[in-house]
């Protein structure tokens, strides 16, 4: 009933047209990714996910993570899938070769990490969490550092987390208490930390936390914040697992969803204070932690795509299935499935279409970070890192607000079925929940995007991105078809609501930024909706030229010609409708504190 | 920290200057509803609601109601709350006096009806459901069948229950199976029902189930169905309980929300036949239905106003208390809770805005069903049945979607906290979610609008009710403030494109009516967006009126000015953008089934 077929033609659809797989294959670096490679990396990526992982979506949210006798045991099955995963060297994907890992483009392992999270999001938590630590180490670890955690990490041998949080310290890590003193080459670490994603669990050998905290002398707020390495068990010189750290779960959250993904409070030093390893410099731990922030948003999301997906999927599947109520597209006698309807086909649609369209946005967001990397131009490489700072709260926030929309309507088409949880439709929703909050609240996002990505540069990087999505139109001109010519004038519109509205945002006086700050939601939505509408308008554009070309799949281009005209008249079309909103800031900040 | 307190100000002036309490209560059989008679209510309402409904919202959600040697329990408390309300004369308020009730207008009985679905969602659905038994024995039974049943129903002492759903019949309630057999001045039945709320419990000592069901020799479809009373105990002549009847609760569901509230599978006749009396004429059982689903599904879309509310309250409390952050707006040292970031408070006002907004059109529908019952001009009532008609899937369908996206809004308030079950604000959204589901999907409602309401009569409902709102420019355009004449433009802008959306839809032909039927759900909610502004002006209006009058709670009225341009600049002025999705039908239909 909750089957997961990873959606390998869109995938590659949008790897090869909207990120430029081709192109990033031939960086220097890159090479691997021939298409051969490429193609073999999804199949098998596909099956691990729908035939390994998906199965155990439902067990996980039914039997959940628990803590007994102090140990946290993941639910049946996950062991063993874990286990699978790391044997398939499938936790090496994206990192670089030096330290084991398989070195293909960061784009591909994207798509691979769509399926692990559509396929069993609470699962997927752990390897995701993982690359943060492992990014962090090799930004800023020691050679020793790198020597001994690394390619443990990299395997999936041992498991990363990251310990941001405490009780009084959330969005505003600068509170953080945690106290961590220095004891010759090491430091003794003594605090509590919370929403410690799978900071304890029984898939790996060992865990590898990396923890925000405070040296006794240090200054205030985020300016005296260091990162320390704490492993479940300190790691001997030749690598071999040493005595248990002074860390331990003391509790797990009861949630509204990811019931499978542990998420702990851990106390630190309730012994006499865990031992733990500077990474970088003292005072320096924001700086480490930005390292790995934009990724890690970009991952997050992709969950919103992947649970949209998987969704949309489960969603079309019981569509098929349910009969009910005669349609009045019936042409004969005989029962007929829901998909019939004119209305379910309406939010099937809207399902697929959004997700199409963020999943475009996530790629070549994706791809952009490849070339940050990879490509010999350093003009180029400080270009794309210019779009990716810029799209990255995009990514996350536009992409997290939809999953949850969509895995909403994903529970409507099931009508009363829906809300039984045996049917699975309502764990989506509970669990694509949570994107929009951690990894920075989407309400984080938006001022990111607007007071540091918008106002910092002047709104350039804005710009450099409305010239690329003007210049698309002359292209669309001059193809045949009435999808194309229907998707022209919305995208246009689209794009010019958000070029008025980024030159409102970076003409507000810093006296106003309050004003602007109460605007930045719904900035951010409007250039989700328009960076969507536009890679989507780019996707139409490919299928037109191949069906032109009369190759590839030719029920494939005029579907996905079908769904970027959908997007263009049911969410492009809305997004100019957003200006007042944009620029209504000071209607909010009106408002009287004390009448709330 | 889940508190509830009823936002009687708010509720007193939507009464007053919205529904037009005042002008109801000189009605004839309304003469009761005097402004002291209103207050008492409303004061007393909220004490019952917040004192003793509202703490056990939490507890029901935990517990939720178990089926246990055949008997269903409800939560702890609930029995005792049950009393109380049944005890404080609640029940009976909405009823006509002949059978024990009060005889207050409906539209003071929604407002009292808001409170409890804000207190207690899982609660509040045993009267909702009883009101619907009490209104099909009013309209449709035989003299017997009030005497022995309605004064106990209007009470509350027994509570009455609606059986429509099979498994094989949801929303195709023509589908069903379940038979009566007719057997001297009684019934047989025999079958199993599914999704019935408080389909068994221990709050009462008795329930009355509402049962549709089908004769031996009934034509096929919805045209054979004819509508059953079926006692949980026999009721003899003397109106003492006999014998317990042959109907038992098999099962209960495990779902999202609402866990309180007890959803059974109910078979019928496992020992010989239940007992059955027949109400109305064999195979009319469906007009029977249709007799109380108007009202059913205007006290379903109050859900999603009361649970906006509550989820708004919550939201606001917490924001109130955490410390996180040091806002833009901060003008001093020290610490500041969360409620001056300025996206905060876009969230909050965005929140309130909405509620009011839907607050005002339901006790808009529900000053205009009192209409409809008590004035004495014959035309006046046809004109505004007219009106309830086209409004009911209007207020059904936009307020529960809304109702899910303000609790969504409401969790993302809390940030990670939010996702945390203890916290409180998840349940708000599993409990909301069931809204746009039940007593008919929003998709239905939309088809019930697009097909039924404006077709039918070709618009003209709904070009009274656009005629009425381009009057009221008029009447804002003599008034002064910035304020006002912000709303003007968005609203005469969304008059217009509701005007030109219900013009594309009646021009549709027959052949076009599935495209057209692909739109209604967008038309749906442009008319949900256009009206709620219009209702909001009227509110701003009469604010308005009141500052220059100088009477009156001169800050309420200012922050209604203030709500009411929010809800105009963020949400009336996204309602033209909807004119593609609404007359985009073809694209969704063009899309090949083959390729979802």
């Amino acid at each position: 009933m909750t089957d997961y077929a990873a959606p390998l033609a869109d995938m590659r659809f949008a790897l090869t047209e909207i990120a430029g797989i081709d192109e990033i294959a031939r960086l220097p670096g890159c090479e691997q990714a021939s298409p051969d490679v490429v193609d073999a990396v999804l199949e098998e990526a596909g099956k691990l996910a729908g035939g390994v992982l998906a199965p155990l979506n439902r067990i996980g949210d039914r039997q959940a993570s628990r803590l007994e006798n102090g140990v946290v045991r993941t639910p049946d099955g996950f062991k063993d899938a874990y286990a699978k995963y790391v044997e398939g060297g499938w936790n090496a994907l994206p990192f670089a070769p030096e330290h084991g890992g398989q070195g293909l483009p960061f784009v591909l392992a994207t798509a691979v990490f769509e399926m692990w999270n559509s396929a069993n999001m609470g699962f997927a938590l752990c390897p995701l969490l993982n690359v943060g630590a492992v990014e962090a180490l090799h930004a800023h670890g020691t050679g020793e550092q790198k020597r001994l955690y690394l390619p443990k990490l990299v395997s999936g041998e041992w498991t990363g987390t990251m310990n941001l949080t405490e009780p009084q310290a959330g969005s505003d890590v600068g509170a953080l208490r945690t106290r961590a003193v220095r004891e010759g080459d090491r430091y003794r670490i003594t605090g509590q930390k919370i929403f410690i994603t799978y900071g304890d669990h029984d898939m790996a050998e060992n865990i590898v936390h990396l923890v925000l905290a405070r040296l006794p002398e240090a200054p205030p707020g985020t300016r005296g914040i260091s990162l320390f390495l704490v492993p479940k068990f300190v790691v001997d010189t030749d690598g071999s697992l040493g005595q248990r750290n002074d860390v331990r779960c003391v509790s797990l959250e009861h949630k509204l969803g990811i019931h499978a993904s542990p998420t702990c409070v851990l106390a630190y030093g309730d012994n006499g204070g865990a031992v733990g390893f500077l990474i970088g410099d003292e005072n320096r731990g924001m700086e480490c932690m930005f390292t790995m922030m934009n990724n890690a948003r970009l991952n997050v999301g992709l969950q919103g795509v992947a649970i949209a997906e998987r969704a949309y999927q489960q969603a079309r599947d019981f569509a098929r299935q349910r009969v009910q109520s005669r349609p009045v597209t019936a042409t004969s006698a005989g029962t007929y499935p829901i998909i019939h309807h004119p209305d379910v086909r309406r939010m099937l649609l809207s399902m697929r279409a959004q997700t199409e369209a963020m999943r475009a946005l996530a790629y070549y967001t994706a791809g952009a970070i490849d070339r940050t990397r990879h490509h010999p131009d350093g003009e180029v490489r400080a270009a794309q890192q210019r779009r990716v700072d810029l799209l990255i709260p995009v990514v996350k926030a536009w992409s997290t607000d939809l999953g949850v929309e969509i895995a909403s309507v994903g529970m409507q088409v099931h009508g009363g079925m829906g809300f039984i949880e045996a049917t699975g439709a309502a764990q989506h929703l509970r669990d694509a929940r949570i994107a929009p909050i951690y990894e920075g609240t989407n309400g984080i996002q938006a001022n990111d995007l607007v007071g540091r990505k918008l106002l910092r540069d002047g709104g350039m990087a804005a710009q450099e991105l409305l010239a690329e999505m003007r210049a698309l139109d002359a292209v669309l001109a001059a193809q045949p078809g009435d999808h194309i010519a229907a998707i022209r004038r919305p995208l246009l519109s689209g794009v010019d609501a958000l070029a008025l509205a980024t030159q409102w945002m970076v003409e507000q006086s810093a006296s106003a930024l309050p004003n602007a700050l109460a605007g930045a939601v719904p900035y951010l939505t409007l250039m989700g909706a328009v960076t969507g509408g536009w890679l989507m308008a780019r996707a139409a554009s490919a299928a037109q030229q191949h069906l032109a070309r009369g190759d590839g799949d030719r029920a494939f281009h005029q579907a996905k010609l079908l769904t970027a005209r959908f997007y263009a008249e049911h969410v492009l079309a809305t997004a100019p409708s957003l200006l007042p909103a944009v620029a209504g800031g000071s209607t909010v900040m009106a408002f009287d504190l004390e009448r709330f």
